[in-house]
């Protein structure tokens, strides 16, 4: 797994932010000033006194040079440490380099606390940093991936450094890394299982592993093929110490998930979704499963995988219709609570697909923290059921022929319109929700043809059977929905 | 689930002993003495010299009725408490009484600590002691419920204070609690899970609760099997919040306990089993599956029930061979840490069955202390295997002519053999545990017509197929075995 650099200029909080980030990967947390000194056994101000500028990044070359090849952590890096050419190939290779960036007055200020620290802008603090920011602009800008900690408390700064850096760790179910980007070499795993679908496009990039392929598509969600799973990881040898690699959609990794779940009782499992529903949605979560005649998921598990990593480039290969489809998803947490993603999906589809990557980073952010603070779905998990209530129900009335995502567009429309008549949520909520949908080619109507009393024994049929009333997640505004108990399903899907 | 009461004289070291067994089944601990204190609101040597003995047992009758019906927990009682023949009736009513006991000078020695606790024997203690021991002696034997408690360190006492309650608290993989006696009223459950051999003996004791029943025996522990329960499960309308009951041997309850943890992600169950050889072995521990074609077990899950209840005098139904059958895993559990156990097991099949519930109890006590300080196996559970390697292999050998404990009694003598013979076991050691196996009326010795090479290549079957060396659980002494790793498989079973 890759490193954590930290970088950016003297004041951007880079090992306040470093420590927190660490804390919550659960990796070790470094400062490369502060190995300088132990390497050397002088201070840095010492060191710059006595041996100049130089020699001081000669020995952050060392340094850094520890880091090559260990275990991952997160290195807050002093703010010239990367202009050495060399140095910057060492940790852009080594990891990700995140550049923390900050007004002046922010930085003034934080340097102004502690100035014995900063040898190379002591004296006149406001010139010098002046100077330096002047000097080393270019340079900075230079590094893509870009932070501005400006009047956020730490805390936030470090959620949305992890969402830049597309990396997060879950312990609520299972202790587990989430990695978002580029796969660069395969993860290890003893066998890849994926559909024949996914196979085509990019089973060749996971090398030698040996691979089992079953059909692609729902209705293959079911026992026969997970029984076909069980007995390929036996053909395989597969053994109590075994890893298995889910490559596909929300169905191979339910099912993979499942088997692995299962499988000598249970072994590790990694998942790289390949959908942008799947990436979204169910790839974290640890809830895995097959369908039964009688009704979806009934067979299941919690079982988490050891790592997932969603890539977005592999959702080039998607169709334009899988992908609007998986955006309903990145919507509902854009609602749920991250008004910012939801602004992303505003700009409609042209803008999301050139910029999945932030896209995919968002909506993932808010789902892993909601099953962080929920994961055996007791309580606000019921959030993540915004739309679904209506939404799985008009989807299963459609036969299937309403994909998912159009189905799940349509159930939030509907319900953040009966939000609003029940006068929880504002007309305008609504008008942002139906035109964001809109803009991404997604239905917000549920189709005229489509029976009202089907789609109401389909809601009751979600659920307990004798419950007297469901519960809802509603939209209260962009960003909050509450948790609602409804009598009068006709209410709901009435327009 | 019952009330636990300690009785017994002044000293015996009712609260220290009742304040670890509250601990450990993490239940409240509550003193009767100090309940009455609280309710009048004056101490005990006040309420005796101001308002007599007479009066403080009626405040005595009155704090116990408190505790009628009311969530368990752990109560020392104060030492003539059940003197009234009415508190008697509810302490036994509501629960079990431990009666603890000491010799006189054990008991001295602890009262002289703080005489000022106990108003009835103040002044000249060892004769008023002595006294009113023998007063009560008649009272205090009458308990069928005792513990001798001197020269034992208070959590040795408490552990064998819940081998005799027949009460354990298993918390190292899910929070559940086992016990060992007769049923009483039925468990709250949905639906009964058996097979049809049990269902003809038993399902009556349950009353009205629903069941399903499958067909009997090992050759059905299979996927076929577990559908059926699920959609049992489905067509009994059980949902999230449902618990099942498994009753029967250990394949219903690996089977049944499998179905729960895969049914909508995971639901209760309570396990009942209905032989020897479940309640001492596959009853707690958490193991849940069923067979392939290809292997016992493949598929599983960790899933332990909600609570365990070992009712020994279900077995009086099995027949002799299998009584027999199950006592094997009986003697290992005491080669593997119980010597008394052990002792118990040499006496033979007829006191055994005279004394069934002693000897549950301290084999399912040695299981659980095994199993709760490493659930998942990864290092000192191995010690179950203890005849496994060798018994499993014999026992598929014999196409499973040989029951499963015939096959571990051969599997323990002949590797009890192999230890002498490599110098970890006395020879000693080896006739203890044949002659124990054969007055049990279980064999010791594989078939002279079962070819040696089929067992060898049975024992690497079981285990890793390119392992070199297979890790066999060895005795050392009764009460003591040993992991090793062998190479040589045929010195194994070289007689």
């Amino acid at each position: 797994m890759p490193h954590i650099f930290l970088y950016g200029p003297p004041g951007t909080g880079k090992s306040t932010i470093g420590k927190i980030l660490a804390r919550k990967l659960k990796i070790p947390y470094y400062d490369l000033d502060r190995e300088v000194e132990i390497n050397i056994g002088k201070r840095i101000s010492d060191i710059m006194a006595q041996e100049g500028e130089e020699m001081f990044r000669a020995y952050e070359s060392s340094a850094l040079k520890s880091f090559v090849g260990v275990k991952d952590s997160v290195i807050a890096l002093g703010g010239g440490a990367l202009l050495r050419e060399s140095n910057r190939f060492i940790a852009e290779r080594e990891g990700k380099v995140l550049l923390l960036m900050a007004e002046l007055p922010t930085l003034l200020e934080r340097v102004q606390r502690d100035p014995g620290k900063r040898p190379l802008i002591a004296g006149d603090l406001k010139n010098k940093l002046t100077a330096l920011l002047e000097k080393r602009k270019e340079h900075y800008n230079s590094f893509p991936l870009q932070h501005h900690v400006d009047n956020k408390p730490a805390e936030q700064n470090a959620r949305e450094a992890q969402i830049k850096l597309g990396r997060h760790h879950l312990s609520a179910m299972g202790e587990y890394d989430v990695l978002v980007g580029q796969i660069g070499n395969p993860p290890f795993g003893n066998l890849i299982v994926t559909d024949e679908n996914v196979a085509k496009h990019h089973l060749e990039k996971f090398g030698d592993i040996k691979s089992v392929i079953v059909p692609a598509g729902e209705e293959h969600k079911n026992l026969e093929t997970v029984s076909y799973l069980w007995k390929a990881f036996l053909e395989n040898e597969l053994d109590r110490k075994s890893t298995v690699i889910a490559l596909g959609g929300g169905v191979i990794g339910d099912m993979t998930g499942f088997a692995a779940s299962t499988y000598m009782r249970g072994i590790d499992w990694i998942g790289i979704p390949t959908t942008l529903l799947s990436m979204v949605d169910a790839s974290v979560g640890g809830k895995t499963g097959f369908d039964l005649p009688e009704g979806k998921n009934l067979i299941g598990s919690f079982h988490p995988p050891k790592l997932v990593i969603a890539d977005p480039s592999l959702l080039l290969t998607l169709t334009d219709r899988e992908l609007r489809s998986g955006m309903a998803e990145v919507v509902k947490h854009g609602i749920i609570s991250d008004p910012e993603l939801f602004a992303m999906c505003q700009r409609g589809m042209d803008w999301v697909k050139a910029n999945l990557e932030d896209v995919v980073n968002h909506a993932m952010a808010v789902k892993i923290q909601v099953i962080e603070e929920d994961p055996y779905e007791k309580g606000i998990r019921a959030k993540l059921n915004l739309g679904h209530t209506v939404g799985h129900a008009v989807e299963l009335v459609s036969k299937f022929e309403l994909r998912h995502g159009e189905a799940i567009a349509i159930g939030t429309a509907a319900e953040a319109r009966y939000a609003a008549r029940v006068g929880l949520a504002s007309q305008s909520t609504v008008e942002a929700i139906e035109s964001t949908f809109e803009a991404l080619g997604l239905p917000i109507h549920i189709p005229e043809e489509m029976p009202r009393d089907e789609i109401i024994q389909a809601m009751r049929m979600d659920k307990k059977k004798n419950a007297k009333s469901i519960r809802f997640a509603l939209p209260v505004e962009i960003g909050k929905v509450e948790l609602v108990n409804v009598d009068d399903l006709e209410s709901v899907i009435s327009e």
